[in-house]
């Protein structure tokens, strides 16, 4: 059996694992390090050092490495090899590619973004196997994304593409969203619609408490997840504009605010797009489950055309 | 030499031509025959016959085919190999790949859309040559355009991506939009604006006498051409996170309303943009003429992988 090295580095965390062909993480081989707004260079390269001695050390006796495949938090500079995670003020242009080949030199070294890698392993063994077009997002703290087309992943010039966070909503005057672009993450991610309840007067503080308040029927509550299924479905229709998209593939801990969030996202893209082929997309929940990021890292490798 | 048989199907005419493999429209095979709202199967069909016999009937002596290439306003069916062009209404589901093959059964045909044609000749020896992620954008009557990524066309699904036309712009209520999504097609193209402008109490009628009033600093005719190109900035902030573009290509009539029309579409964009990456774009006009559907249908064939 031959196996990836997969590693993910996040806003919060890094991880390593060990990943084989046939899409399994190796549990025993799973590493973890803390990441946060105080990390810095030197840090960072000891807790990438530490997961990946760790992982690299359960690989079973007779099986080889393929390639290291590394997904990471944004935005990148794909041809630099180097990362600037915007919750990881300390560690801009990160040499992530080289930092992370150095535990194994002589191995093919891919990175792309935490959006797409986790839009890979939906291809790969989730929601999205076999289809044509697909676009993942994830809805937590942010809102991320990545594209895959005809099975190969969309980079874009730098490896940025997919930033579905990024892309703007209509319907929203400026002083609507605090004077700032109406981009999807703004108006939909967790932390932003708690915000934007608690303006209003609502007392909960967490997504857990506006999920329960939401199935409380608490007005607020329903306002705000309706706000955000909202958004999130005008970008998925200008998404689909675009991409002429076959399946949207939905992630990420916002969607268990509500049982039909994503009944939600269908009816508010169904309303904001001009053709049918706009609105032909399935849009479902992910396929996979914690495993994604490492599951997508490791496809860089072991799926590459 | 060899050639490719190149046909481009409009809301207003359908032409035929060949072009050889170093990009040249051979001038004296090209024909053009009338479509609009009144066109039927059978009359689009008989339009088709006519320039595709007259221009094959051009080709050198000791010249062969390559293929045919055919580009067509949409939306498509790339599976079925039809059409439906908004503004051929009569002509839905329209078999253009069958009925365009008949005349050469054994050739290969290619079909996509317009947007997508004119961008691949852009890619080919127009103002993105050697761009690894190219967005191209028709600013005219309507809005289209089309994607070409790592050299190949971005087809998405069913064949209908590139449709930047019915992407949203953030900023307008959808009372500010007759109720309507706020597409980029709805608050920039040339009639739409100057219907805009007209509602005002601005007197003219085209994007002609919209230029003009421009030139002499109408306030109705500047606000509206500042209307338009800050909808275009704004869905290329969006495409440009979703795709990390390094070129947008705009070529269209209305584009010639201002000499300085790009350079106010730049600085919306770059207000709308939240990273460096989304603002990171050239923005260039076409280096095309009136060649470009048919060069791109052509490409379809010239330049297949």
């Amino acid at each position: 059996m031959r196996f990836a090295l997969a590693v993910d580095l996040g806003g919060t965390k890094v991880e390593a694992a060990l990943v084989s062909e046939d899409a399994v993480v190796l549990a025993r081989s799973r590493r973890r390090a803390p990441t946060g707004p105080d990390s810095t260079h030197a840090s960072l390269s000891a807790a990438l050092s530490t997961v990946i001695g760790g992982a690299l050390g359960e690989l079973p006796s007779g099986s080889g490495l393929t390639g290291i495949g590394i997904g990471s938090a944004g935005p990148l500079d794909l041809d630099a090899g180097t990362v600037s995670p915007l919750n990881l003020p300390g560690c801009a242009d990160f040499p992530l590619r080289r930092t992370v080949s150095a535990a194994r030199p002589e191995l093919p070294v891919h990175l792309a973004l935490d959006g797409l890698c986790i839009t890979l392993a939906e291809h790969w063994v989730g929601a999205a196997v076999g289809r044509r077009s697909v676009l993942g997002m994830v809805v937590s703290t942010g809102i991320g994304g990545g594209i895959v087309m005809d099975g190969r992943p969309l980079l874009g010039g730098t490896g940025n593409a997919g930033h579905i966070g990024q892309v703007t909503v209509p319907g929203y005057l400026p002083e609507g969203v605090g004077g700032l672009p109406a981009t999807s993450e703004r108006l939909a991610s967790g932390p932003n619609i708690v915000g934007w309840a608690r303006e209003l007067g609502w007392q909960g503080r967490t997504g857990e408490e506006l999920a329960a308040a939401y199935a409380g029927a608490d007005p607020l509550a329903v306002a705000a997840v309706r706000r955000s299924a909202s958004a999130v479905g005008a970008v998925i229709a200008s998404a689909s504009a675009l991409l002429d998209l076959d399946v949207v593939v939905i992630g990420g801990g916002f969607v268990a605010v509500s049982p039909d969030y994503l009944a939600l996202v269908r009816e508010a893209r169904d309303q904001a797009a001009p053709f049918p082929f706009v609105a032909r997309a399935e849009i479902v929940p992910s396929g996979l489950g914690g495993d994604g990021p490492l599951l997508g890292a490791a496809a860089l490798v072991l799926r590459s055309a």
